[in-house]
């Protein structure tokens, strides 16, 4: 009497995790600077020291109850007033708070969002692969098909041929990530446009709403280019949001669903989301988080640490002669495996102690996904590992 | 394309958050202490500083990333092992960290405990009127159905003949919530006793386990008495905890779930509340607070002042002519209303700017329920308004 794809889902854990896990012993081991983790994206760069004053203030200034008292369901007016007004500053939109859904970070953006929309088990939500491993999870556990569109080669952009020919009457929404978790890849605005064009299209012809779901927790980190704002594009775009990386607070479970002002009906949606919060078991946003994106919401980390790595890792690999798909943002580096099987390749990647992640679970086998949020050193520590284990498909 | 269930759930708030919405609005008319605002179980007596000291230590002494970085779903080791130590010591167990598996605060607790378990919808998961209102929509939500047994008068303990009557090979789980969110009752080690016969049996008899879930959020606050600790009698239990009210909490999301090790096969239940809470979208409970946690699992807010609250307004009450249950525990009184409709008598309370709550969606008509966890001047200063509306009744 347990469910048995939640028994499945627990102990058959991701991949990533499992190789987090290994990589915990085998450091233990031969030592924390002698394994290359790139497994897991757990930001390396400190929060901005206003985070951890701004708590110290809210623990002078304020009554416990007042600092860790439930706020509504939807999150602190302040805090969801400041989110509105720093994507407003940015982005030349024009939110208010009423907008704004706090959330227990980019997952939970994700599960709720995907649960006020989805309404029947025949239904369908598009992916892009590669794409994040869980939005599998997500979206059949919130009661929906997953439709994945194949990968296009060789830039892992939209494949939008695809796409348009796999799209149909079942589809409520498509999931957009951008830039990309495994790739890093940042979608054009021509695409993002044509996207939008073939989804107006389609919401017309099938008569009813198929919205886009912006998963968009590496928006800050880009690298000279800026990701298209989805909602200048097409309407019924709903954006999730987590301060996980822009603000390295990936543990504190802190982010938002924006559902925008300029969606018809945005109110009803609003009010499903709401609902969906409910359903789940989120009563509202960790509260003191809340309180630190009242003030944090414009701020992020040291984000040009990324930027360093980046150049060291994708130079660093390409001399190598490794085929590596240059990311515009994300921490993320997406590499062809010098073997035809990605878990083969890392379990002998593994003996020159490098810790990379098979792409089979993100939709696009044969590659690998560097996480290179780690030290500097690392990467350079890393390299004639790198170096042995091409040579030794020579 | 909306989910309309959701869309209901979030359009059609609660009564409680309802009443919640106009005490704000009429406090801001006639002034915060005019209202006498007895709506919601937000914890009015401080966290102990050790709370405060904690996160202070943390911020001085931990690198950002260490203190706000992702710990394994299940949660940090050492804050599981501090809760389960903090258990053992009090209640002479032998859980270990492997038995914890921290979450977003009850409410997180219950839908993944559900969900870990129920597998079809023609499931059944039973509650003891009068409930927690918001255990239906979990149930429902999670793919279950409520199955409802009625209230015993004029006690309010468990109605173990109807619910003998009741249970049924379709039953995969029941709630028991004690000390009881509306009312106030710890029910009775004889009574737990008696309903683990009744489960012992019945599992025999259906050739599957049917689980207590214990939802304990008020375990830390009773008044000379003990709650039975429920694994001591049954073993199929799961408890679930949250620090919202013994550390004053509530709005930091942080409690747990607790799968036994005297549950047989508590590794696989326990492996399924791990896949629960990865397909819902729970990544970890807030790092800081789970950090929190291990310094603070043994401590609680001064919770005397609870029971003083209750003398106060129990006292009150019962000479103004009242009929009340004595609340062994929690800080809710459950009060008889003095017309038949619960609604209305709110309604009519309410010109008395005495803010309650009707018990209908308790699932128990005619009572009302007084959250107490305010200040005493407010029960103090309330005594003439409850006198005037029981005058109005003469």
């Amino acid at each position: 009497m347990i469910n048995s794809k939640m028994y499945e889902l627990g102990s058959r854990r991701s991949v990533i995790r499992e190789i987090f896990e290994y990589g915990k012993k085998r450091k233990a081991e031969i030592g924390e600077d002698k394994v290359f983790d790139f497994s897991i994206g757990n930001p390396s760069v400190e929060s901005p020291e206003a985070v951890a004053d701004r708590i110290k203030e809210l623990l002078e200034v304020r009554p416990s109850t007042a600092v860790h008292g439930y706020t509504s369901a939807q999150g602190d007016p302040k805090a969801r007033q400041a989110i509105a007004d720093d994507l407003n500053r940015r982005f030349n939109t024009s939110f208010t708070g009423s907008n704004v859904y706090l959330t227990c970070g980019a997952a939970a953006s994700l599960t709720i969002s995907l649960r006020s929309i989805i309404d029947r088990d025949d239904q369908n939500v598009m992916v892009f692969a590669p794409f994040f491993t869980e939005y599998r999870v997500f979206i059949e556990s919130m009661g929906a098909q997953i439709s994945v569109v194949p990968a296009s080669f060789p830039k892992l952009d939209l494949n939008l041929e695809a796409f348009r020919k796999m799209i149909n009457e079942k589809t409520v929404a498509v999931i957009l990530n951008s830039p990309n978790n495994p790739t890093g890849v940042v979608y054009s605005e021509e695409q993002i446009k044509e996207l939008s064009a073939i989804l107006e299209e389609k919401s017309r012809e099938y008569n009813h709403p198929i919205y886009i779901i912006s998963d968009e927790p590496y928006r800050e980190i880009t690298y000279g280019c800026k990701p298209p704002f989805i909602t200048h594009y097409y309407k019924n775009s709903i954006i999730c949001y987590s301060y996980s990386k822009g603000l390295s607070l990936p543990g504190e479970r802190i982010g938002y669903i924006l559902v925008p002002d300029v969606m018809p009906d945005w109110q009803k949606l609003y009010a499903a989301v709401c609902g969906a919060g409910r359903s789940l078991g989120f009563i509202c946003a960790p509260t003191m988080f809340q309180h630190v994106i009242t003030k944090c919401a414009p701020l992020t980390s040291d984000l040009s640490k990324y930027a360093a790595n980046r150049e060291l890792i994708y130079n660093g690999l390409s001399e190598l002669g490794y085929e590596c798909v240059r990311p515009d943002g994300a921490f993320y580096l997406f590499v062809k495996c010098l073997e035809e099987d990605a878990n083969k390749f890392c379990m002998r990647a593994r003996e020159y102690d490098l810790l990379l992640v098979p792409s089979d679970d993100f939709g696009c086998p044969g590659y690998v996904r560097i996480a290179y949020c780690v030290s500097a050193d690392t990467i350079r520590n890393s390299m004639p590992a790198f170096k042995a284990l091409a040579e030794s498909y020579r």
